[in-house]
């Protein structure tokens, strides 16, 4: 079975020694009062939390699944997983970032960000159930009434009730201009709404007392497509205005989905029929008011990736140390044994330390995006409050696609290390690359977050934002430019950083012509866009280590910091190359192929 | 359910258009009288087969599983595979290309071949039973005593029995020197066989009344390592001298693994308790014996992807039509209906096309193979058998590893198509990506692949074999080079048959200084060698398209062929950039790393 060691020197690293997270949350005033032993200490017991009481039921809630009882509707979780809930509840898990008007602990989301690392890293299905309740509570808490936020968002906060993202229908996923779910208004100022939802993560357990459902429908006069859909609030259970349990609310699971991983987490088909919901936000503004649950989800998304990318790297470490097989090609390594550990081979290292790579770089940026989160939410300046929200909006597609497919590729590699036995169900590696492959694809496809950062976030405002970012590199740059021992990871960052500029502007410059070649660039782009921001970030964590070796420090943990960006840029960063290549072959090999499509 | 159609018109195109097989085949004897009617009508009857008899019970097979009576020792196969796989012994589809001694059709290998591709992109699993049983069958007719041959032969010819590889041990499996499982001679001539084996597919099941299980195990005083390894044939019931069954032999299935996939076959952990076995080949030379077994099935596990690749591609597109979802970046393509078919997406056309060029390179590389094997099996020309063996030696690595590699990111493709449904267990599209993902990993993982190619087939005769290769690609440059239509395959292909002289010098020189350089290229250099070999037949198949376009055909068939050519040297091509790039970047970034993997 599997094990999990939180990795907190390695975000204590990225939080203090790379971004220095404290300096820049206390000109929050909000944030004023935080300090390191502070964060330090909450992500210790996180990651206890994760490590002693969800990992040990990951595996058993992969074999085991959820069960629907058809009679009742009623869905029950693996086993320890209602248990497990309750001891997050417990422990006020669930309030960290929330708002303390609410009962919420008011702590900035760079806790989160990295408590839910710890958490997906541990058991993604369990962890989808309290990550779901929290874009539900970040979606009411933005767009809620009053009376809605008083009597939902306590027990939202505290954990006690579960909510979902009720979007997708049978015919409609990405667009849900399609979508058919129809809301009538009562004369009491409700809603009664009809209609089938389908793969509703959490959608049904028996973990919570209550779960808020948040359901995407259409007003009988609603204009048609996109524009048309208002958001609802759908609770399980009514709720009376002593906040206790009212009548079951017509809104069923029917049918749970056999899938290919996350199977601790009930995915859930629902049928609503006359279920009563209230507004949440404007009348046909539904999707934007989704969207700020969506955008959160991108970034949980790309965290649960980088979560499975960290356990799975830790376990073929120990593996590649422990298991004898064949000899090293350059002479025998282990004379004692009757093989040397697999570890000695370099491409089991390459496979070993790919993983490790996609796990540093995606902390790093993901810790800085939270930062910035943090700023764009509280920040007394309304200028950083603004540019901040807009390299989060830069950085969330990236993150989303850029880390799940990273993610994929490193459980694989991981799983790999295992040889056969990574194929077999109980050594757990196989779950890590089941469960890393719907991050791929749920809360908007990787194509979709491409054409989101090319279409929209860059060539939407002309590359302002990517300028904005650039910035910083750029800075970077000139400050490291000059240092000899910088140079090997300055100058593919600054040659990458050169060749973007143009790349881009020649990109858009094509999708003026024709939007299409904006389609056939897009997910190359992505993974480039992707590379500058993880050598940015690989060169800033190599700075410090060599300032830290400069002062005399003979810890290896520096030391594998450098040879890990080493190892980064070395092996990972030179994709870049074929990726602009591919890229700029144009649209007409994908669009003039017809016959071949036929 | 996913569907399938045999891709006849393709292997057609390869065998007849492409490669000529009628005339390269005819020129040996024993297959002198083939011609292509016969070829085509049988592959037609063998597509039936595969399509109506083993397809139908795919889905189901992996939802059901096999079961293990732990009293009996006994396994069951799922629902349909024992009666599918009577009418394929019924059918003759065992003997197709057997010795007609024992029983066989004596048909070219090519045809094989062919019928497996078919067999695979219906049910891998399911055609794991018969493709080991024809492993058995080569092992044993190559190595087997005359007194084997005839007892055992005709069974498996006509395939009422069906044969396994026991090599693997719970602490061995690429290093099967490691190996412990015991043969005590006896004073019959037999040996007790005594030992556990894990991991052994089709190793016990239901669907044949016997199993001859090749085992390989020591002698009492054998000497240390791989070279002390013989080959036993352990049949799980006694045969007497009429060829009815004797006695239980005790090799019992003491459990069966829960894995990622292929759960239709049973893999199973094997105790052998004394059982009696007969020894096959020269004692300690098991090894090399065993390796006719294992290179016939390594060709097979490319086969598999290369199935697969064709089948998720098959049903990808049909999606891709009917699946309608968003509007076209360029403006509403169907305005009929509510959205446009996602197909019109620029990026679902490259997912779509990547798994149909990866299937077409894919065909035409093996088809090649296989014809070679017929000549080197059975041409009367003994530099001809020579040299074709050679070349066949050269390709194993690449078809087992680069087409796996190439069918895990073609079945993924084809799943990401599908969106959140690919991920849903009755679409099968997640069953072909766990499938698939065994195929990187059996008969020797990728990365154990890549040292056999670039070690031993490669370096090992300072390049001699590649040469070969490279001559049939510089006479194609030579024929083509002069034609315009031509230069935007030719030219690609050109450049990058030149670097690979200097680039396999270069990693030459560094591993003969040290031969862990070897290690840390190997899984590049064998994805620019796949490549090598992948690009000279798109020219070849691009090359017929042109002809038969100049000669006036406005078949559709050969416009798809050379649009797929593009995109592949556009898109796929490309990737030999960065390859080629990490490949050089020298072990050092892989070995110098003890602090980061510590």
């Amino acid at each position: 079975m599997p094990t999990y060691t939180p990795p907190l020197r390695d975000m204590q690293f990225v939080m203090h020694e790379v971004l220095n997270v404290v300096d820049e949350l206390t000109s929050i005033p909000r944030h004023a009062d935080i300090d390191a032993d502070t964060l330090n200490a909450v992500l210790e017991e996180g990651g206890k939390f994760a490590s002693e009481v969800i990992q040990p039921i990951n595996l058993s809630g992969d074999s085991e699944g959820c069960v629907l009882d058809k009679t009742t509707h009623e869905v029950k979780a693996p086993a320890g997983f209602k248990d497990a809930y309750a001891k997050y509840v417990e422990g006020g898990w669930a309030a960290l970032s929330c708002d303390p008007e609410y009962g919420g602990q008011g702590l900035p989301f760079v806790v989160n960000q990295c408590v839910y690392e710890m958490l997906n890293g541990a058991n993604q299905a369990w962890t989808m159930y309290p990550g779901l309740s929290h874009g539900a509570y970040e979606a009411l808490h933005a767009h809620g009434t009053d009376e809605q936020k008083k009597k939902y968002l306590p027990k939202l906060t505290s954990g006690e009730w579960t909510g979902t993202m009720c979007l997708t229908e049978p015919h409609c996923g990405t667009d849900l201009g399609l979508l058919r779910t129809k809301a009538e208004p009562q004369a009491d100022g409700t809603y009664k709404i009809t209609g089938n939802k389908i793969f509703i993560s959490a959608g049904e357990h028996d973990m919570a007392p209550n779960i808020l459902h948040l359901v995407l429908a259409r007003l009988p006069d609603a204009p048609k497509g996109s524009k048309g859909i208002s958001l609802f609030l759908v609770p399980k259970f009514h709720v009376n205005d002593d906040c206790s349990l009212g009548a079951r609310n017509p809104i069923f699971c029917t049918g749970l989905e056999h899938k290919m991983g996350i199977h601790g987490n009930a995915t859930a088909q629902l049928s609503l029929d006359g279920a009563v919901g209230t507004l949440v936000g404007e009348p046909n503004k539904g999707l934007p008011a989704m969207f700020v649950m969506m955008n959160a989800a991108r970034l949980g998304v790309g965290n649960q990736s980088l979560g499975l990318t960290e356990v799975a790297y830790q376990n073929a470490l120990a593996y590649a140390k422990e298991r004898l097989q064949m000899r090293s090609l350059s002479g025998t390594k282990a004379k004692d044994k009757e093989a040397d550990p697999i570890i000695v081979h370099p491409d089991v290292r390459k496979m070993l330390l790919t993983a490790k790579a996609y796990a540093e770089g995606g902390r790093a940026m993901s810790i800085y995006t939270a930062m910035l989160l943090d700023k764009a939410l509280y920040h007394p300046d309304e200028k950083v409050r603004k540019d901040s929200e807009e390299v989060v909006g830069l950085l969330t597609p990236i993150i989303k696609a850029f880390l799940t497919d990273n993610g994929f590729a490193a459980t694989n590699h991981a799983m790999q290390v295992f040889g056969g036995h990574g194929y077999i169900h109980e050594t757990g590696m196989e779950q890590f690359v089941r469960d890393a492959r719907i991050n791929m694809i749920y809360e908007g496809t990787n194509t979709v977050q491409s054409l989101d950062l090319l279409g929209r976030k860059i060539l939407g405002n002309q590359g302002a934002t990517l300028k904005k970012f650039g910035k910083q590199i750029e800075a970077l740059i000139a400050e490291e430019g000059v240092n000899e021992k910088m140079s090997e990871f300055i100058n593919p960052l600054a040659y990458l950083a050169d060749q973007m500029t143009k790349f881009t502007t020649e990109i858009g410059f094509k999708g003026f012509v024709n939007a299409d070649e904006v389609g056939g660039a897009s997910v190359d782009y992505l993974r480039v866009a992707g590379h500058l921001v993880f050598g940015y970030f690989f060169a800033r964590m190599a700075s410090v280590a060599l300032k830290k070796q400069a002062e005399g420090s003979t810890n290896p943990f520096y030391t594998a910091k450098l040879q890990t960006a080493r190892f980064y840029f070395a092996r990972l960063f030179p994709e870049t190359a074929s990726l602009m290549r591919t890229a700029r072959s144009g649209v007409a090999n994908l669009l003039e192929t017809d016959e071949a499509l036929a």
